[in-house]
């Protein structure tokens, strides 16, 4: 826990998010086109760090923003941006895990709760936890939570970089290399952003919530199994994991880190395939797979990822299922007949 | 000693060094597009590390390469990189320090040194000392290097990244966040990558040496005093540093670092002024400096790196001199005088 605000304290982090333009667009957007739910509200940002989100909600015309922090950005920034930008009447910074928050007793409750809590694929070194504790405490019933829903999505994907790149390095064959280099990696997931290009399959969706009404129990472990037929033909080499938040308001703001949208820092995630189970792959292809997220036992903060490959002739297949197999297509065949008939 | 080489036993390092493809291009180019260099001739890779420029040259023609790496990346891939392209017969992998080499008694000096040595700034974290025992120990009279000239330049600069982004991150003054990253930052330079319109001035040298006559001695300390006049206006915010290496044979090829060329690994070196040492400056403003480049004392593959701010109406600038001063204008309209009668 400790571990996990010294490093916060360390600005070139701050740096590092800050500079994320698609993070901050996202943000500004979300609460800068829906003002109206804003004006002469009560709100509270929870993980407040350099105070910016907090900034934004004041600049929106919230009556009372709560910024808390538990990290000393608190008072080493924060203070320090409220009052430069003259907002101190509006926003109280405290310094203090939200666990350890109490709302003065004559206080109400909040009306929104602002947030940037999300890791790589979303939970992995994130605060989701923190911001469940925060809604069940101190937000109001009906009250809304900036993001208010995660979609995460995985797709079968190539890795050039760890693949097809070194089977010709300016004339060179550094295939043993890449075999070396992917064992080194293969410990952890990969976060590097892959193109439109890399992707055999849009990507579906392997996990929705809301955040109005996700339970922290239910964020322990996230399994999902399924069979989905690649679009393009191409290297299977990995799966791509990435996620997409968005906010509520007439205005809705969507911030996704796929490979189709500019790059952010959370990239993509890319769980990479040992090189016995690439396989080059048609369009139509069957892929089936497991991916099982857990909360590691050491660190609730810390998710671990596994997939698993499964065999497509085994596994059920969604219905209808786009494959190219022969039950898959008679079975579309025949909803298609049903469907016009 | 011993952690640098453990370093580079890191496979990420070398995939980050082979995915530079400006840094991949110009040895590939320097050594295929002189072939005629290579043909038959005897080769010493220095550092060679994964083997790949080894390979180069022997695909350019070379008769025999030694290929001496210090870490254990010479049996963990590079001799499986050599047979994997069939080079055995030519290059020999040598897992050794150069500075522990010894050729057979029966063997010729070799006809060419070839190595990717630079660090960052150029000698910062870098094995040009090594380069230069090969060249002391195995090179015959009238051999090449590759490269064979390196020049340093600077130019004074903007660093929006670590100023102006801040004044107004969507709305709202971080001013004092910013205050406080560059004082975390301060200790160190910044490897960071500048666009060509930070810069106040095109870049001037501020060393050049051949390879083939530098002296170690020559590199303990490098320091250099000059007033440049601005050559657009602009916020004076920092001193950027880069580097080019060239390359011998008749295709001269040229690697930059500068922030004029694509992007490489190397980045620029940027040493940021403190804050109220910046100004804004007219084109034609003189900017006078001292710059020194300093081995460090614990350890000599480091270079500490100093910028001193001098008073340009004290320093005696260079004649003829761009800046807008009097004197400067008088000297330059009378030089030029001078030069057309």
């Amino acid at each position: 826990m400790n571990t996990y605000f010294t490093e916060y304290e360390n600005l070139e982090v701050h740096e590092l998010m800050l500079r994320d333009r698609p993070r901050q667009e996202a943000y500004y957007n979300a609460i800068m086109k829906n003002k109206e739910l804003f004006k002469d509200k009560v709100v509270m940002d929870v993980g407040a760090g350099t105070g910016i989100l907090s900034a934004f909600c004041a600049q929106a015309g919230a009556r009372l923003v709560y910024a808390i922090e538990a990290s000393n950005l608190a008072t080493k920034v924060a203070l320090d941006l409220i009052e430069d930008n003259g907002l101190t009447n509006i926003v109280k910074v405290i310094h203090s895990q939200i666990e350890d928050f109490v709302l003065p007793s004559s206080a109400e409750k909040v009306d929104i709760i602002v947030s940037e809590w999300m890791g790589f694929y979303l939970l992995h070194e994130g605060m989701l936890d923190s911001v469940l504790f925060a809604r069940d405490n101190f937000l109001k019933p009906n009250g809304l939570l900036f993001p208010s829903e995660c979609t995460i999505y995985v797709a079968p994907c190539s890795v050039p970089s760890l693949y097809d790149y070194w089977q010709n390095v300016d004339g060179v064959n550094m295939g043993k290399f890449a075999s070396k280099l992917r064992l080194q990696k293969s410990t952890r997931p990969e976060i590097i952003q892959l193109t439109p290009n890399d992707l055999l399959h849009e990507g579906i969706v392997f996990h929705w919530m809301s955040l109005l009404d996700v339970s922290t129990q239910e964020l322990d472990e996230i399994s999902f199994k399924e069979v989905v037929a690649t679009q393009i033909a191409g290297k299977h080499q990995g799966f791509c994991i990435w996620f997409e938040v968005q906010f509520p308001g007439e205005e809705s703001v969507v911030l996704s880190t796929s490979p189709l949208a500019p790059e952010t820092h959370w990239k993509q995630c890319v769980v990479v395939l040992p090189e016995e189970s690439c396989e080059t792959l048609d369009d139509k292809s069957p892929v089936a797979f497991q991916i099982l997220m857990k909360r590691s036992a050491n660190d609730a903060r810390k998710y671990n990822l596994e997939v698993e490959l499964l065999d497509p002739n085994v596994e059920e297949h969604p219905v209808p299922c786009s494959c190219h197999m022969t039950k898959c297509i008679l079975t579309e065949a025949h909803l298609k007949m049903m469907d016009t008939t």
